[in-house]
């Protein structure tokens, strides 16, 4: 059987995303690549919605998380985490790698960060950059970012966030949200593969870098050098030009749907897949879901991981459990990018549904494919 | 015109590479891909020749070299450099942004590290861990490996290799020559993308990560993470999935072949360059010549950047000149990879020779393509 990947990325890629990938690469200090980067460069800016600097680097999104922090967290100066999960647990691990010890609001797991405790913890922490998760893939939980970005700005912090699964999924504009540096990755949203860290640089982030005074230390990751490269289409280190070339075609991909349509096809999918998954007998994990992973705890009695497997062996969809603290409690379903059309949401709902009865839950009714199609069907 | 590369990295792609870049890639949790991935692992080890643990990473070339300095340079503990040109000097870059101060043994461009000012410095400052590059790419210089490898570790101690481009080109045994740490790049010998870099990992090295004491910090470069999840055929963070399945791909050619008939051809295309640009006119910029890169001075009154021009646009082959200090004295041929076949020799003299002779070189025989023949024709 055919499988199709339903996982928090990677996605899968459109076939003609991969297409470009297999291009014979140019030489990365040819007019001709530098001339796409100097395009790819202006769009990604226009994506993530700042007037400053997308650097683009070779590493998974954890690297350009590790970037943000090597560039931008300063010795002696209070650092806060908002944490929703084990992504949002990742800046301060990282902090800690770094010699910071962090204040951390951490929201319970199903939880979105909570805007009074995370303004509580400003005052009290009085924090020089603040680190947070926008959608926390671990859990399927959607903050609100624009809310927690604007305490800290009022409170004098430099905004750092992590929107490796809310980017092309989530409405995101990164200045307009007062996000001073935004992390992304390739597999998520973009539908590449893996491979390629994004880090976009507002205005104040791109000053600040120029000032100087991270604790660093920094070389690959150094996002001041990188910043400076970007400003002449280039980087300092030899970029992952094939991911690139198909970064060119998942944005072109993007720009013809328009963004805006992008973000409604996500909100779409992902509330038919609720309804549906609820219908089945599923229950959606968190209390805010984001529209790029649904994290679902099963019927009574019904183990995620025997979902995952009938799932994947009767019906070839790919979904994937919990992780840490999560593992043996949740499922949790990907929909992130453009390989994923609304008609999916009523294939995973039938596959859910299958699985809960097949797997011995109650009561099913057998109409969660319907109520995905009636709410896609439905205004939001 | 058709345009083929002929650059110090990246380097002709083969087809067969390419198409498979271009497949579905699998989830990299995948029981698929963690199967492909050991498999990789294994050859890969078999390639670097140790029986200690290659690990893989998505970044460039310059990120292997950083997790080696972040995972083995321990504070208070002298360092030693030794450097023949950029990516030697790269060593002792990264070394002061992670708060090294390392001695440094410098060779003059177009010659290899200097074995007795080696070994005076390994008396005098007495390192717990050396660095130093293999084939210089920015000189196309080859120094000693296994003589350099041999005196640190007699002087007691770890020994960092950069063979970037010596991996898959020129003998290179690793823990036959001593080396316990040797660091690799995606797009030179093994033909692939940028984006991938290797760090093998001799039992020494395993020992010394399993021990602890790097000063660090290190996360996404911490090699000790690394080499745990290697051990199971996973990776910390998301590997470059794509790029992997091409590697598997680019092995194969290399194993078809067989290695020490890999090393064989380099050695026979990259003499006959040397012969038939010798004949016209150009000299051999470096006293011991990699067979990686060929560093050429052209004749008087030749502009290198003129030569470069007049290559491509005559003869669709793309060369690149010198780099910093070396701006404007070189041309430099890559040769990287089994994209290169000897008649490959015969193209590049019979372009160079073109270009000399078009520029206004004078007393040019006519005959470096046939010299070039020659030498492929004859022994080594």
């Amino acid at each position: 059987m055919t499988e199709k990947l339903f996982t928090p990325g990677p996605v899968e890629i459109p076939a003609r995303v991969l297409a470009a990938l297999a291009q014979r690469p140019p030489h990365h200090r040819s007019e001709a690549f530098r001339k796409l980067f100097g395009d790819v460069s202006v769009r990604l800016a226009r994506l993530f919605g700042t007037e400053g600097r997308v650097v683009v680097l070779a590493a998974s999104g954890s690297g350009g998380m590790e970037a943000a922090v090597a560039s931008f967290a300063r010795r002696g100066e209070p650092v806060l985490v908002g944490a929703a999960g084990k992504f949002g647990e990742r800046w301060t691990k990282i902090l800690a790698a770094y010699g910071h010890a962090p204040e951390v609001v951490a929201a319970e797991y199903g939880s979105p960060i909570d805007p009074a405790a995370w303004s509580a913890a400003l005052a009290r922490v009085r924090p020089g950059v603040v680190f947070f998760t926008h959608s926390e893939t671990s859990t399927g939980t959607l903050s609100d970012l624009a809310a927690l970005a604007r305490a800290a700005r009022e409170a004098g912090a430099l905004v750092v966030a992590d929107c490796v699964t809310s980017l092309g999924v989530h409405r995101f504009r990164q200045d307009e949200d007062q996000v001073d540096v935004a992390v992304a990755g390739s597999q998520k949203g973009l539908m590449l593969p893996p491979g390629l860290a994004f880090v976009g640089l507002g205005p104040r982030a791109l000053e600040r870098l120029a000032a100087g005074g991270a604790a660093g230390p920094a070389f690959y990751f150094d996002l001041a050098r990188a910043a400076k490269s970007a400003a002449d289409a280039d980087t300092p280190f030899t970029p992952a030009v094939s991911t690139i070339l198909a970064l060119d075609e998942s944005m072109r991909m993007i720009e013809e749907l328009g963004l805006e349509n992008v973000w409604r096809r996500h909100a779409s999918l992902a509330r038919a897949i609720r309804e549906g998954a609820t219908t089945a007998g599923f229950r959606v994990f968190s209390r805010a879901p984001a529209d790029s992973v649904t994290a679902l705890v099963p019927p009574d009695g019904v183990d995620p991981s025997a979902v995952v497997k009938h799932v994947k062996s009767a019906h070839g969809l790919v979904l994937t459990g919990g992780q840490d603290s999560l593992k043996g409690k949740i499922v949790r379903v990907g929909h992130m990018g453009l390989a994923y059309g609304p008609e999916d949401a009523v294939v995973v709902c039938r596959a859910l549904e299958d699985a809960a009865m097949t797997l011995g839950a109650t009561g099913r009714s057998g109409a969660a494919a319907a109520v995905a199609q009636r709410a896609l069907e439905s205004p939001a």
